[in-house]
C-alpha cells in the first residue's frame, strides 16, 4: 500500500505553539507609536486587544502553553492532514517527493480558525461581549464568526467590497454561524463614509477595511478589534500547523528541503515554516530552503521598502517596521483577496532581511494553471491564494525532474477554492486577467511612508 | 484529553466491500423488463453499463473486494473521519453519546465520489474513454467528473437547466475537473432538440436529463451511462463508510443504539448502515434501531406504495420494486435536490417490508434550524439533505435528556453546504418555505403506475 495520508492521533496533539521570537539571531525592530516615535506599551493596544494577546505580542518564551478550551475546540477538526502528493508526482512525472498541510478541512475551510478561536477565547475570559474585524477574501471573517459562535462573542466583520461582491457565500456562511457582515467601504464609520464620498464605487481594500473595523472599536469598553495575519501573537497561534506537521513528516520518515507558501499578511505560512526554520537558524539545517510566494500585482517582499508604516490604508496603527508597498497603495482587484495587503508580517521581513527566507512573485494565470493541474491530479480544489505556492512548488518539482534529484518539497495548504469558483470560470475561459506590478501608483504610495517622529 | 476524532490508519481500510444480499433474510424481487414483464438480463443493461456492474448489481457474494486502483484513489482523501460531537452534547444536554460519520471532507465535498471512482473504474477496464450522466443539485455530476479526471475518461453531464442557472458554482468545479456540463434541454440530443422547439425556456426536469444522457449513450460504442444512487451496485460502493465506521466506533468503545440517516435515492444511508444492519440480521443487536428520514414533501417511505415502478419521470428504466410517489410525481422544489426522488434504493425498501429499518418525514425548516445549531456547536454547515438527519439525530438526544438513557447515536453525516448557502440564507431571512405532503399529486402519480406485463 501506498501511503498518502499521514494522520496525527490527537492524544499526539502539540500543546504549546512555538513562538520564534526567542531563537532570533537578531530581535524584532520595536512598534512605535505614531505620534511619539516611542515603542508602543501594552497601555497603548489595551483599548484593541486582550491583554494575553498583547504580551504575545513581545513574548521571547519559547513555548506558550495553548490553552485546554482552546485546545478542545481544535480538536472540532485537529490534528489537520499531512497528504503525500503521489498522483501529482507521477503527472509532473518527477523524483521530487511532495507533500502537502492542508488546512482546507476545518468548517470554515482555512487555516484561519487556529488563531481565530486564540482570539475569541482570551477575549471572552476579559469579559469581552464584541468584535470587530476586517476581511479581505472572506476567510478570516468566516473563521472569527466561526470562533465567535464557539465561545458565545458577538463578530462585526467589514469584508472588502470587491470580494463581498464576488463571494456572497462567504458572508452568508458569516451569517450562518451568526456573525454580522458589511461591505468595506461602508456607512457604518467615518473611514467608510469618507472614502465612499471621495470613490463611491472603490473596491476597497484591507488597509481601509482595517480602519473601519478599529473605528468601530475604540471608544466601545465591551469591543475589541481582532486582526487575523500579519501580528506576532497570530503567526504564533498559527504554529500549531508546523509543530503538526514535523510529527507528521517524521511518521513519513522525510524532511523538507524546500518549503513553499504564498504570503499574504504572513500568517499561514509563517505558520507552517517557523517551527523548520528554527533548524536552519540553528545551523542544523543550513540548505533548506524557505520560499515566499506573492502575486506579481502585490509584491510585497520583492518590491516593497523595508521601512516603519502603517498598518491600514489611513494611519491609525502603530508603525510597523515591515516590507511595504506603502499603506496608501490600493492592489489590482486580483481573485486572491487574502494577498491583496500592502504589508507583510514583521517576523518574515526580519528573517527575509537576514537572508533565511527568499521570495518570489507570480502572475494570475500561471497560478489558476497550477490550480487546474492540482485539482486534477490530487481532486481539491483549491483557493487562489494557496495556488500561488502550487505554481512555484511545482516549478521546483520540475527542476528536480530535470536535475534528477529526488527532493522533498513541503506545501503549506491553507484551503479550499469553494467560493472562488467564480475566478476558475474566468481562468478556463481565457478571461482571467493578468495584472502588470502597478509600478507607479506604488512609488506614489511609497512616497508617502510616515515620517517616524524622533 | 477528550478525544473527538477517530482516524482509522490507511493500512486498517477496508479492502472489500459489504453486499447485504448475501445475509438478506428474503432475496430481493427482480428487476423486470417493462415490455415482457422478465428480469432483466445482464445483455439488457450491457450498452449501458460495465459488465462487472451489471455482476456486482446481481451478486449474493458477501464481501467483493476494492480494486487497488480505486483503493489508492480513495486514498486521496479515505478513511473519512468519525467524529464525536461532544460540543453538541453538551449544547443539548443530553446524556446521549452522539457521533457522526462526515463524508464531507473530500474533494467534491460527498458521498458520492466512493461510486464514481469505482463506477469511472470498471468503465476505465472496458475500454470506454467517455461516460454521460444526468445531474440535478450536481453533487453526482461533481463527483462524477472527478472521478474522470482520475481515471482519464470524458465526462458529459446534463444538468437540469433550473439548476444550472441557479448553482453555477456546482457546474464550474466540474469544468475545473475537466467535466463537460450542458443544460438540460440541451440541442445535443433529438430530446432536448424536440423540447426546446416545444418550449425554448423549458426549466428541465431529472426525467428528461436522464433522457438525454441516455440517448446519448446508447448507440456510441465508445461510451456509457452512470448512475449514482437507488441500484445495489451503488449502495455497495458506499459501504466503504459504514466498514470504516465499525473499525472507528470500536476504537471508540462504542456500538450505536440508534443510526440516523437522509434517504433521497438511499446510497448515502444505505452505506452507512448496511454493515451495521447485518448485526440486527443475525439478532446479535435486535435492539439496534435504524432511521430513515425524508422530507415531509416527498415522502417515499412513510407514504409511497411498495409496488413496481419506474426510476425515472418518463418511463425509459426498467421497473423497479419500491416504495414510490409515483414516476410522475414532480416534488415541490425543497432546497435538499439530492431528497427529490419518487423511489427509494429497492434493499431499503425491502428492509423496510421486513421491518427492520423504520422512516420518519420531516419539514423544511426544522431542517435547517438543526442545521444552524449544528453549525454553531460544531462548526460544520451540512448540506441540507444531511441536516435532515440531524433533525431526527436532535430529537433522539432529547429523549435521551428525558429518560436519562445514554444511549448512542450514530449520524450517516453525507457532506457540507458550501453550495448550498442561499437556502440557509433564506432560512436566517424567515424566506424559507415549508411544503405540506401533496397529496393530491402523489395520488394522481400513484395511479398511473405502470403495469407490469404478465
Amino acid at each position: 500500500m501506498e501511503r498518502t495520508i499521514y494522520d496525527l492521533d490527537q492524544k499526539d496533539m502539540p500543546t504549546h505553539w512555538y513562538n520564534i521570537q526567542a531563537d532570533l539571531p537578531e530581535p524584532l525592530p520595536p512598534v512605535l507609536h505614531p505620534g511619539t516615535g516611542k515603542p508602543v506599551t501594552p497601555d497603548d493596544l489595551a483599548p484593541l486587544l486582550p491583554m494575553e494577546l498583547i504580551m504575545q505580542e513581545v513574548s521571547t518564551e519559547r513555548w506558550i502553553e495553548i490553552p485546554e478550551e482552546v485546545q478542545a475546540v481544535y480538536r472540532t477538526w485537529r490534528p489537520t492532514r499531512l497528504h503525500r502528493a503521489r498522483r501529482l508526482e507521477k503527472a509532473l512525472d518527477t523524483p521530487a517527493k511532495i507533500f502537502f498541510k492542508y488546512e482546507g478541512t476545518n468548517q470554515a475551510g482555512s487555516h484561519k480558525p487556529n488563531t481565530a478561536i486564540a482570539n475569541c477565547y482570551y477575549n471572552m475570559k476579559e469579559g469581552i461581549k464584541r468584535i470587530t474585524t476586517e476581511t479581505g477574501a472572506g476567510q478570516w471573517g468566516s473563521a472569527l464568526s466561526l470562533a465567535g459562535a464557539f465561545f458565545g462573542i458577538e463578530i462585526k466583520v467589514y469584508m472588502v467590497r470587491i470580494s463581498y461582491d464576488q463571494k456572497p457565500y462567504r458572508r452568508i456562511a458569516m451569517e450562518v454561524w451568526g456573525g454580522k457582515c458589511v461591505p468595506s467601504p461602508s456607512p457604518d464609520t467615518k473611514a467608510g463614509r469618507d472614502m465612499l464620498e471621495k470613490w463611491p464605487d472603490c473596491p476597497g481594500s484591507l488597509g481601509l477595511a482595517i480602519s473601519e473595523a478599529v473605528e468601530d472599536c475604540v471608544g466601545r469598553d465591551d469591543t475589541h478589534y481582532a486582526l487575523g495575519s500579519v501580528l506576532n501573537h497570530v503567526l504564533l497561534h498559527q504554529t500549531i500547523q508546523g509543530e503538526e506537521c514535523r510529527k507528521q513528516m517524521e511518521m513519513a520518515d522525510a524532511y523538507p528541503d524546500i518549503i513553499v507558501g504564498n504570503v499574504g499578511g504572513g500568517s499561514n505560512y509563517g505558520g507552517q515554516f517557523l517551527p523548520w526554520i528554527r533548524d536552519k537558524i540553528s545551523g542544523a539545517k543550513p540548505d533548506m530552503r524557505v520560499i515566499c510566494v506573492e502575486p506579481e500585482s502585490c509584491p510585497t517582499m520583492t518590491r516593497g521598502l523595508y521601512a516603519y508604516d502603517f498598518g491600514d490604508n489611513v494611519g491609525l496603527t502603530p508603525l510597523i517596521k515591515m516590507h511595504t508597498l506603502g499603506h496608501g497603495f490600493i492592489p489590482p482587484p486580483i481573485h486572491a483577496g487574502g494577498l491583496r495587503y500592502h504589508g507583510m508580517a514583521p517576523i518574515i521581513c526580519h528573517l527575509y532581511e537576514l537572508g533565511l527566507v527568499e521570495a518570489v512573485a507570480v502572475h494570475q494565470t500561471a497560478v489558476f494553471d497550477a490550480g487546474v493541474k492540482f485539482a486534477r491530479t490530487e481532486g481539491i480544489i483549491s483557493g487562489p491564494e494557496p495556488c500561488h505556492n502550487l505554481k512555484v512548488a511545482f516549478d521546483e518539482a520540475l527542476k528536480c525532474k530535470e536535475s534528477g534529484e529526488a527532493k522533498t518539497i513541503l506545501i503549506a495548504h491553507s484551503g479550499h477554492g469553494h467560493f472562488d469558483l467564480g475566478a476558475y470560470e474566468r481562468y478556463l475561459s481565457g478571461k482571467l486577467e493578468d495584472y502588470a506590478f502597478p509600478e507607479e501608483e506604488v512609488k506614489k504610495a511609497q512616497a508617502e511612508l510616515p515620517k517616524v517622529p524622533s
